[in-house]
């Protein structure tokens, strides 16, 4: 049954490339997915697939029940974009200035409604149901998983799959990892409050710009002083933006960033040395500051039994050569949560090209994809899938080695 | 005659106070002055003054023909204002968002309006001309002096007077300075080519804010250690916009800053030292940059003789005791350009009123005057207009100390 | 046997502690191990062991012909210190000024002759040979193990064992590790080239204190920015010298510092960024620099088999819940060069106390040692040493987990 | 009569350059100059003047008794030297290692005495008498000036001269100036007390480099954005020492500087901004500190009526063209306690020469001087000498153009 599966998502490759695009031209922000929400509500509907949409927000949650008793699998595809201007020349570039799918959200959606497609017509022969998660917000914490999640989309789910196509992994390749694969992902946001007056006369005045960049100097000490070498850690700061004139010197100024940790101790640590460095950093300027720290996303933890699974499916389907093991990435991902409520794996997709100039990172105004990927995660979901309605949760781990970074 | 001109001027304070406040109402931002301009200008008609719009750009200029034949004095007054919010709690707050009379020049133009009002109700007596320049863009280089005059705003005149309204100086004293009283007044704008990415990939990554916050810390190097401490100078960047994420690591960042010397090789020295800055450092981080500096207006530099005029005038009518010598100040003002041009003065104005809490510089949001010194500058400026015209430039300097700082 | 040794061994534990504490008082900087050597070579030699002096320089190698035939196992100890000044208060406290042993090697060094004393003693009942490696010179790269080895110091050697204590590990406790155990430490020294001056006149001058410090501020984002966070890597400037009067402007500013990381590709980044750093800051402020970087000990990498060995042999004398699978530390050493030539482990045996205090980290002034620690060494090498020479390298990994950070 | 000194001074100017050179091969620092003080007193004692030694503590002064009645001027040469190491390739190369006459106080003394010997040779003829006060300690407060004057040095005396050659005036030349000619100099001390540790285990540590380079780059920030442009401030940092070895993180780091101002209120301001950003950077970084600041020698204010006298003797004998009117500079000198005590002037003998390499600023290892200023230097003052006693201090100031930076 899994074959004809399999080659029929290869004969609707060019309905997924099609969709793709239509969402990349059409990306909406985080929290904002009126229209893209509404596509796809349709898309399921229109099958006959029983769906709800506003689950826990922008969610939209389809169910194709199986001919055959069985457990349940959700499979998760997130639907937001980012705001960033486009600067490739697709020609499908996205129509709303300032916003981008620059990180493949389109793709997960396109490939997750093909692959919906495709289960929903072979129904009769699965041996259990399957969840379809589409997600919005995951790009901005709080993030929509878990308000979907507190909405009842994991309600008698029993295993959770997801993947994130990746621009730096060469298409063709699937990258797995044992246990935590993403890192604890928070956001924080320092507002220098100086005193503003005229470019000429610094002396009466507090420097609000000279104030944040000599903390952005400081916090690179962060990382490299106060954090353990053998523990990973990122502190970026992502956003600055103070003063309209030139000649006048702003009495505020406010950046925004984000932390990337795996162990909770590292991430305490870092929360208390980034407000004594900008605590500190005023008092030597005399300006005062709001100092904001929202834990985001948690570490994605990967559960061995399921990741196995997966594995296992995934040599099948693409050869054993293809499916690595991968060291894990710093970016966050809220796919966290449905992985702290059941067992599940998230795994990478390679959607990179270097023949063809797909080299930029997620999050660059120039990222783009080799949409075969889509083909590739499609394979790979719809054959661990069934092997896992077939087969249970019964695997167990070809490779124990978790990785503890 | 001139006795006439200032009793009627004291009648007329509260028009110039309800005329400030209209105009601090509905700020424009420098070249976009297109109400305010009108205003004036009807103003003007309406008074029977012979005038001129679109002078240069958006300037106006008037003139009252005396009833005897004599020299002819300009008086200037600016109308432009500042993008800056404004957080007073003033009843004629600006009306304007992010758009403020945060310098005072609402106050010049009320000034000059009503002593254009009065001189000509008394033209009959004045022993020559009197050329009213309503100047637009004072604010922003290249400013709206050099056009003007360009325009013919200074033909046939013979001295030019002006005055700027001081919120650091006390309500009642006037401040004048021989030589150099305003400095040259520069921009620049640095433009950080990074390589933008996910803000948890720094390594794949040049993190454009990194890179500008470094350059702003190592500027502050230029005046404490590249400029001779007997030599003034200010390097200043009061904007700096970069990244809209807080997750994304921007590709871009911007800022834009003044400077202020007042001798040329000083000047020439820091924008040398400024670029080499921005290129080592972008050497040192592996970024590139666009750096564009442009000189701005020159130093004010007042003429011997009409400054000793205006100090005699000044003293006649404000008592010798409120007339003092000061330093020059940092800023920078277009009236330099008719100094080039005709001899004359610029003079200070004190607005300031520590009792009523006007204690904010200029540029400042919560900037505010003591509006009587609105009242003060026209009588000063009446009264040496009037004795230059009746004198002519015959005064000799009552105080050779030339200012050399 | 070996439960004579061990026994014979906690008779002889004063002994060691005399000879630590002698060694303690008068330590003897890398490379200037003059009396140092003299009084192992003269300890060696009073026991009847055979013994060679001066070996690849300052080096000291004693064999022990065991009674029976068999492999040859080298056990290793180094005897230099530190150019630290001694804050504690034992009494035995330095009496080198500005010489310290902060780093234990008093300890390794009277742990192995107590050894030496007692399996010379025990030689008969041996199942072959074991070689003693007194190395001079472990703190100061290129250091003594290179030479030594050049020197002949494993000639028909089969494996070599080698331990450093550790004041972070609590006492009682054996650290192992497979595959890289230390990082490779390289050192680098900056020059900057100012121009001096008088310290009124910065002008005049290029302030290469000022270079300097922006440099070390700089250096922070060769790690938080330009490594991958889920790499290991140190950039540490552990000495500044500037100056001499606080009112002349220092021409030359030299800082000294260390490199640590476990790849070679990420080693290689950081050489190039280091460079980049400091010429693009000596552009940005005019000085001109020297820059040199010398690779000093490569990554210690423990061979599976020997450590698998050690493993087993320390279990059994310490119990298993004592001998603990430890993270690789970020610390060098030239144990490494053994280790490429003959196969071994690098083992670290807990030294610390909390209750006694005993808690300063390596290279600290006021570093000290829970002397016990000697005692458990000296058993842990006996058995595995015995272990090894009786069994051979049989033993299979018990623990293939090779970390990979 | 002054004819006959200035010809006199001519023929012994080979011996003024015999004794600076041998000044400069045997430089003492300050407070440590046994051997200059007794060849000082040697050679005067050997003239026959009335003479003391240990003045104050190693101060020497000298009197001539004129053969006539009249008032009393003193004269004041300093002769200590600093600790630079020289690298000129003069022959005459100083032979103390790390000490050097770097600022011409070597000069100051030769020119001194050789003029002692030519008075004391004329002293029938002169209207009055002469003090002669050689001065230790002038580079390193609290400087030789205060003790001497409070172990009497200039009871009796009516006025005080005292010039500094300088090599960035050309030979030739005489710089004065009205009031304020030389900056107040302060001298500061900032340890910083981190957390020593292994050099790769920075978060074991608090690096106490890293601490007090942000420092420095943050102590830049004094000067370019809290002091008034329009005013003259020198912050620098002469000295920063810390660690010893290159992979060892140092608990302490200590920077040495001077503070150069000229009114009272900028120096109060910026002793606290100092501490403020030493306080702020310490809590930043979890650093201790410790901080001295002393204030040094006060401004050095010259009295107009002595100036003028000064002047116009410098102009009678050097040509009107080559005394020129100067800014003042950023230097301090303990001149200034004489001046609070007695009235008088302190002025510049130009000592640079482009065209023979002698362009090197005070303080610089390659400092050197055209020897010829000392015979200039002489001129000066016998002539200024011989006038003021003659004529009374009845002269009227030529030029009351007081410079008021």
């Amino acid at each position: 049954m899994v074959e004809n599966v399999i080659r029929r998502l290869e004969d609707l490759f060019s309905e997924m490339v099609q969709l793709r695009r239509h969402f990349h031209q059409y990306p909406e922000l985080s929290f904002k997915e009126v229209e893209t929400a509404k596509t796809i509500f349709q898309y399921l509907t229109d099958l006959g697939i029983e769906c709800k949409e506003n689950v826990g927000g922008r969610g939209v949650v389809g169910i194709i029940h199986g001919g055959k008793p069985g457990k349940t699998v959700a499979l998760r595809a997130d639907f937001d974009a980012l705001p960033i201007q486009e600067e490739t020349n697709v020609e499908f570039k996205s129509q709303n200035p300032g916003v981008m799918h620059a990180c493949g959200h389109d793709a997960h959606t396109a490939t997750l409604l093909v692959l919906a497609k495709v289960l929903q017509e072979n129904r009769t022969f699965l041996q259990g149901n399957i969840v379809l998660i589409f997600q919005f917000a995951e790009e901005l914490a709080p993030g929509g998983a878990k308000p979907m999640i507190e909405d009842g989309c994991l309600e008698g789910v029993d295993a959770v799959f997801g993947t994130h196509i990746w621009s730096t992994m060469p298409i063709g390749e699937i990258g797995f990892c044992y246990g935590p694969i993403m890192a604890a992902a928070d956001s924080f946001e320092v507002t220098i409050h100086g005193k503003g007056g005229h470019g000429a006369a610094p002396h009466e005045t507090v420097d609000s710009i000279v104030v944040a960049s000599t903390l952005i100097t400081n916090f690179q000490q962060i990382v490299s002083r106060n954090v353990d070498p053998l523990k990973s850690a990122v502190v970026t700061v992502g956003s600055f933006h103070a003063g309209e004139a030139y000649n006048v010197i702003s009495d505020t100024a406010k950046i925004k960033g984000t932390v990337r940790t795996f162990e909770p101790e590292v991430q305490d640590d870092i929360i208390e040395k980034l407000e004594r460095y900008v605590s500190g950093i005023c008092i030597a300027s005399g300006a005062d500051y709001e100092f904001k720290y929202r834990k985001g996303y948690p570490t994605v933890i990967n559960h061995d039994s399921e990741t196995a699974s997966l594995v296992a499916s995934a040599k099948q389907i693409m050869g054993e050569e293809n499916v690595k093991q991968m060291a894990p990435v710093m970016g966050g991902e809220d796919f966290s949560y449905y992985l702290q409520h059941v067992p599940g794996t998230f795994f990478f997709t390679g959607a990179g090209n270097v023949d063809e100039g797909i080299v930029y990172p997620h999050h660059h105004p120039k990222f783009n994809i080799d949409e075969r990927c889509m083909l590739v995660a499609a394979r790979v979901l719809a054959q661990a899938t069934v092997d896992y309605l077939e087969e249970g949760a019964s695997a167990t781990p070809d490779d124990t080695n978790i990785h503890s970074n």
